[in-house]
């Protein structure tokens, strides 16, 4: 038995969980904060036998690894003559963290 | 030393954490959400020395397990000719998962 | 590879967040409540090398550690003429409770 803490942007947080209930995996969630700009990000935490490690992970990897997403900026009404400010940038999105904890005991009553 | 992390149904949580306060043992409570309906749980996270673990376990059960209720469902005023409506129905309600985790260092500052 | 948990008042989270930041610690953030009363604390979880965990302990404990502090308690609009209700009082503050777990694997994706 494993705990699996997995601390994700809670933009990719829904789809995570869909897949969670898909495959049987119980998640418990909760809000949490992080980092430099004290984002909201989402912090799942999963019980799992040994054997169903590597699978949950690829899933985290797979919906929430850091990747690149074209993004329009939002208009700027004090710009208007500035044309490059509605031209999409490329932003950097998603990334996750991820702590496979021992378990000593595993109960469910 | 061991971290026990206890996930209860909110109606459960109170009653627990009184018990806790009686018997002397700290636990700090987490609002979490969980499973298929997105129900709103509770998460105790609990530091314990060794020997008190089992104690709290059947603590953790007693106030939680599962079982069977019964609950008058509410009327439903689209239906008032229905008198089989208000009857009151067997439900189930209640559950704790608990996984009990090992501690390398524990502090108090 | 570590997993802390810390458990401090919500006054002393805000600078030790900002002392994370500025040492390049990536912590994640939780609002939890916990003991007698009920209040209002903050968790962190912090991953880090076990060669930083001591550096990281330290921090905690210089920040949050129980003190003694004087302060003035709110004026009663009902006892103005009790002369001694505005003398400042001594208050205990403070305090942290941390767990170090071992951690099997560590993730970021
Ligand atoms: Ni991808
Ligand atoms: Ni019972
Ligand atoms: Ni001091």
């Amino acid at each position: 038995m494993k705990l699996l803490i997995a601390i994700v942007q809670d933009k990719d947080a829904n789809r995570l969980s869909n897949q969670f209930i898909d495959n049987d995996i119980r998640a418990t969630r909760l809000s949490t904060t992080g980092g430099f700009l004290k984002s909201g990000n989402t912090t799942f935490m999963i019980g799992l036998e040994d054997e169903r490690v590597d699978e949950v992970l690829d899933m985290i990897k797979a919906a929430s690894h850091t990747r690149q997403q074209f993004m329009t900026p939002p208009v700027n009404l004090d710009a208007q003559l500035d044309s490059t400010s509605s031209y999409p940038v490329e932003v950097q999105v998603g990334g996750a963290t991820v702590f496979v904890l021992p378990v000593d005991q595993f109960h469910r009553f």
